[in-house]
């Protein structure tokens, strides 16, 4: 073969690479530092190009591109969510993405992002909880157990300071796979039986659920005066976890209204229906929570920039590493007009 | 590191191993192929989720994502197109893609572009070329010798039987470079001095230059009646290749309306301006060429099914050779909704 130039050659972390990368920074380190670069990005909101992702559905699940950019790098993301696949031994949402530079068009970086997704979702909602959750709060009752559970409670550990969290699945042995990968992480760790049950001295109430349909996790008289509900799993079209009545009685914060009206628990209201962008509350422009008895909660969809933060930031904390390999991903002929030649070269 | 399950690898193909498999079935071969791959998908036009490309403009250039589906598999490709890139050693336009199964979201494919992109272009050209051009005819006139031209040489010939091509470029080191690259292909090649030349005695005109402008590579005297003129370079907004007048005296055959009037030659012409969909004139809904005198033009500017027709065709003839890689880019816990706990397993 040819030997590819260093212009053809992609940096890709893959799972295995993006596994050792967590480690060797640490979890919690990564949470609070990707929650630290998205906030910073969310800063600038207004300068990035944004588009509600491009999605293709189907009977079963559906299939997004989330690409984004701030003039000098591009980002996208593409991932797919299928309820059913747990049931058949594979991910309900697997992900990766890739960074280009603007000024040329070339990738720069291609990720594995199931595992980033996780961290980045989860480092968003600690960071929205740093704004909005109740001051001091220490417990946090974490509603669905799957996949994304155990991010969430390192998350708001690491960056709110919570010290407790209740557990509870609709499968207890999800609930007990959680206890088990948080016990010795610094938490207390409370199994629970019911979600009434789960919510009990939460000051947060985090739901993470998966099922492609409008169903009620929280009914309005679960939920009491003061609390920040960080509502992951209502995410699609179709899909909502909250009863719309807790919606009303809340100050509903969002992270791109255009995408959320479509995805989140706010589909349930009218289009018109007042909710704050995350971004002002960041930039000082919007207050969060004004009073101990508000109930905030953030209708979260998971957003294209909050993608191209942790995109950027694994680029950075690569440098250096050996968690990478160089993929020949893009045909780079001595001269650019001379793509049929350096095919006909391969022959030789 | 753990070893990753068989549904955490993704099947790659590098620019070297596309190399080697476009040389393994032959050139020639490959863009008959394609031709009759990208037929069958054009033939079944209706079945596909369409939707124009989403394209993020720069000053200096577009990074656009191009997906569509059949209901079966998925597929999109990512795609730059930077004119000012070939002065800085840089390929105007580089490529990858992915195709993924819509039942399950998870990726089958991912595979360098740039070369395939060229050899897809060439591809449909030629196949629409068989649909439109004159009867019989031989020469083809080659406006524009950059990285696209020799592919769409070898694809006229193989696909509908040209023997002569007629090179004309503003830069005369890029013609000799084609002519070169086209010596011993079977091709009478003539080097030209001007496009007037170069279009003398041409039954087929194809145009394919890359300014990101308006430019006026053919003017209207200079086209005779009955010739097909295939224009490949006006393929984004504010950047075409004819004058209006030529279009006026046109018929107009396209991909997918809603992109090319904003991306193609027809921006110069009202919205209404009547156009043919390829894909009725290949399914005989509609006649192609009508007459000896009629000038025919195929305004291309490049669709998602024709990407999703070259990644199908990868995918289906990398079976059983050794043109690929398995990358490990989903991850795949035992237990689909235990992430956390491969993550944590990678410590040990």
């Amino acid at each position: 073969m040819l030997t590819p130039s260093d212009k053809a050659l992609v940096p890709f972390v893959s799972v295995d690479n993006m596994m050792g990368l967590v480690h060797h920074i640490g979890i919690e380190k990564v949470l609070v530092d990707l929650a630290a670069d998205i906030e910073a990005d969310f800063k600038r909101w207004p300068l990035f190009d944004k588009t509600p992702r491009v999605a293709s559905h189907s009977d079963v699940g559906v299939i997004e591109l989330m690409p984004t950019s701030d003039g000098e790098m591009y980002g996208f993301k593409y991932v797919n969510g299928h309820p059913k696949n747990t049931k058949e031994g594979l991910q309900t949402v697997t992900a990766f993405g890739l960074l280009a530079d603007v000024q040329s068009g070339y990738p720069v970086l291609l990720s594995e992002m199931t595992l980033l997704t996780a961290l980045r979702t989860a480092a968003t909602s600690a960071l929205v909880g740093k704004y909005l959750a109740p001051k001091g709060a220490k417990t946090m009752a974490m509603i669905g157990n799957g996949a994304q559970s155990e991010f969430q409670c390192l998350a708001f550990k690491a960056v709110c300071g919570i010290d407790t969290v209740r557990l509870y699945d609709i499968d207890a042995e999800a609930t007990k796979k959680a206890a088990r990968n948080l016990a010795n992480k610094g938490l207390t760790v409370v199994p629970c039986s019911t979600a009434q049950e789960a919510i009990n001295g939460a000051e947060i109430i985090t739901t993470c659920t998966a099922d492609k349909q409008c169903a009620t996790i929280l009914t309005d008289n679960m939920v009491g005066a003061g609390v920040h509900i960080n509502a992951i799993g209502g995410d699609c079209p179709g899909k909502t976890e909250l009863h719309g009545d807790i919606l009303k009685r809340s100050d509903i914060f969002v992270e791109f209204p255009p995408q959320t009206r479509v995805e989140g628990e706010i589909q349930q209201l009218a289009d018109d229906h007042p909710v704050t962008e995350l971004w002002q509350v960041m930039t000082g422009d919007v207050v969060g929570r004004k009073s101990d008895s508000q109930i905030t909660l953030f209708d979260s969809v998971g957003f294209a920039i909050e993608d191209f933060s942790a995109l950027r930031y694994v680029l950075k904390n690569i440098r250096g590493t050996a968690f990478f390999d160089d993929l020949d991903m893009l045909a780079d002929p001595d001269d650019p007009r001379d793509l049929f030649g350096m095919l006909e070269r391969r022959l030789g």
